[in-house]
């Protein structure tokens, strides 16, 4: 089935699978399973293995604990009711891996066994698949640095795995719009940053302002540009779109922003269909004042989890400002609708997105 | 001796000691013992022990391989000739280890407990402090992140740890001024963000500057602000200080630069001296036409593994400064003598900055 040379060594001891009716809390299941590969300088990408989930064990000076080299994707595996598994764009993912793992010095994970690794552990693991509707298999595939050594370099040694986690619709009681902070103290990245890289930095930036919007009741924080601070960049864990007047605005890639798998989905979406789609810098004023004028007529966050999130209301500094009725946005509902009818086999794939897993 | 109860289970396999002769290459080699104690909401910091050096057994999906929610800091143990065990200014590392903490939204370590760790784990390896001068025990405490969770928040589990590693004189061959290359395309941090904290984000965003530096013959980066690109930050893992005209300039701490133990203690050096040092804003610029008017006298970068670090040359997009005669200044190796001088107990400690381990 595969290029890569991968060495299967299955569990003895395999876990029962979740209930299909308890709901399944995300990324804390996980399943038999998982795939790793070792790099060395010199040596290169080697020993390809799928093995028991189990525990890593490194050397408490292993760089990744105190440098942060450290890659992540996230992408996901879907059951269609006739049975097959599908992998929506996972190409998109492979790309992005080794433009992470160029930026910060990670050697690049060739695209072809990169995608031969994640069609074999999700086939090994298909059994974990969930079936009921918004369930998915999340698939994680992460680089660390292992060095052990205090010092600030790039690491002659990696660990590439890929972990699976079975997960229920992001939001179970279906699309609702959220709440969203936008945040004028903290900044997430700035360009010439990682910012566009998918790596943990990124995300322990986040975690201050996310713990004060939540302490606000906002489940979600908008950051802004960090050199003027006043554009719009990209909600923590999804990228962002305004419909205004009709128009599909999104903050355009700027080397700060993560260019996510959905995003470019929608973008693609609305030039079918014909939907005036916008790529540029968007200002919070220029928020306000379509808000306020009534033009403001939808507002939506995009990403892996969930797919598409609608977005309610937007609060900045003392300003609240409501997004039209609080409701769904038709376009938000038409783009969920369609995306995860390619993503489940349901809505014909004339974009190609899907790869099966055969 | 400690008011924190630590529970200790000795190494029944003790490593060879290193050879006094072998240089000692810098975080590559670790001693018997090392103290952890582990956090879990509710529970607070917990199970302080003093174990084996030995490899960590984590989960793959620990928080800390994807998010990056991970504080380390850097201090050291030195021999006087007498035979005390003196750490140097450890509770400045503790104060600023317990701001990255807040940063990061990592619980806070009590100080005493923290100094009570260090203390415990320096005496039960101390045998491994080296005596030749110019060599010391490098401290490294850290916490990482273990919740087993795929999804962005704080976690709910850390690990505290403190390893040791015997570190030979960081530059062998005596104070060498340096080559410095100041980078302007890449940014390590901007206001807002964590640049001020010693987390991995900071130091992952520098690779890829100091890979390009190297490979041009150059051995640090000199970083500028994130925002106006034209203000001079700090060096990947030292504080920056420039001698002009008969004052000591250092940048102002702004929320993007690390606050170094070693920054303020040639501070506090200089103001006893009566030598004017400013913090504030410096230029690029001013430091060109301060280097062609023959202003510019020392540069040095001052930090932990080094103590003070000569600069000779800046290297800006295509113009190269050269500092003075490129020798080490005079001030300069007077501030290097005074530290080292109080960290081996060779000069009386007026500061009080020295700290026995008994
Ligand atoms: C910071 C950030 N922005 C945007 C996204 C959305 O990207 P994608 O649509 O590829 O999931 C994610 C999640 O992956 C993210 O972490
Ligand atoms: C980014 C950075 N700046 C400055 C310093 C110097 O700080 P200190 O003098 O406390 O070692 C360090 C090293 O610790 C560092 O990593």
């Amino acid at each position: 089935m595969t290029m890569l040379n991968i060495r299967y060594e299955k569990t003895t001891a395999p876990k029962e699978l979740p209930k299909e009716d308890n709901p399944l809390k995300f990324g804390t299941i996980f399943t038999d399973h998982m795939f790793i590969m070792n790099y060395e300088t010199g040596k290169g990408w080697h020993d390809a293995r799928i093995v028991p989930y189990a525990p890593l064990s490194l050397d408490p000076s292993a760089m990744v604990f105190h440098y942060g080299q450290e890659m992540f994707e996230g992408l996901k595996a879907y059951k269609t009711e006739d049975g097959r598994t599908l992998l929506f764009r996972p190409n998109k993912n492979i790309e992005r891996a080794n433009n992470t793992n160029r930026r910060i010095c990670i050697p690049e994970i060739p695209e072809e066994d990169f995608l031969d690794a994640i069609k074999a552990v999700v086939k090994t693991d298909e059994a974990w698949i969930p079936t009921k509707p918004g369930t998915s298999l999340y698939i994680r595939p992460f680089v660390i640095a292992t060095d052990p050594f205090l010092g600030v370099r790039p690491s002659d040694t990696y660990m590439f795995i890929i972990i699976l986690s079975p997960v229920g619709a992001y939001y179970p009681e279906g699309l609702n719009p959220v709440k969203i902070w936008i945040e004028d103290e903290y900044v997430r990245a700035v360009k010439g940053g990682v910012g566009e890289a998918k790596t943990g930095a990124n995300y322990v930036a986040s975690l201050a302002a996310q713990v004060k919007a939540h302490d606000d009741g906002y489940s979600q924080v908008l950051w802004l540009d960090g050199v003027e601070r006043k554009y719009i960049e990209e909600v923590g864990a999804m990228n962002i779109f305004f419909k205004i007047n009709g128009t599909v605005v999104t903050p355009k890639l700027n080397g700060s922003i993560l260019p996510g798998v959905t995003r470019n989905s929608v973008i693609e979406l609305c030039k079918t269909w014909g939907v005036p789609v916008e790529e540029r810098k968007i200002s919070v004023d220029e928020l306000y004042e379509a808000s306020n004028n009534g033009s403001l007529e939808e507002v939506f966050g995009t990403g892996t989890a969930a797919v598409i999130s609608p977005v309610g209301h937007l609060r900045f500094e003392d300003h609240v400002m409501q997004v039209s009725d609080g409701g769904i946005g038709e376009l938000s509902q038409r783009i969920y609708d369609t995306i995860t009818g390619i993503q489940l086999g349901d809505i014909e794939d004339t974009f190609n997105w899907t790869v099966e897993v055969k």
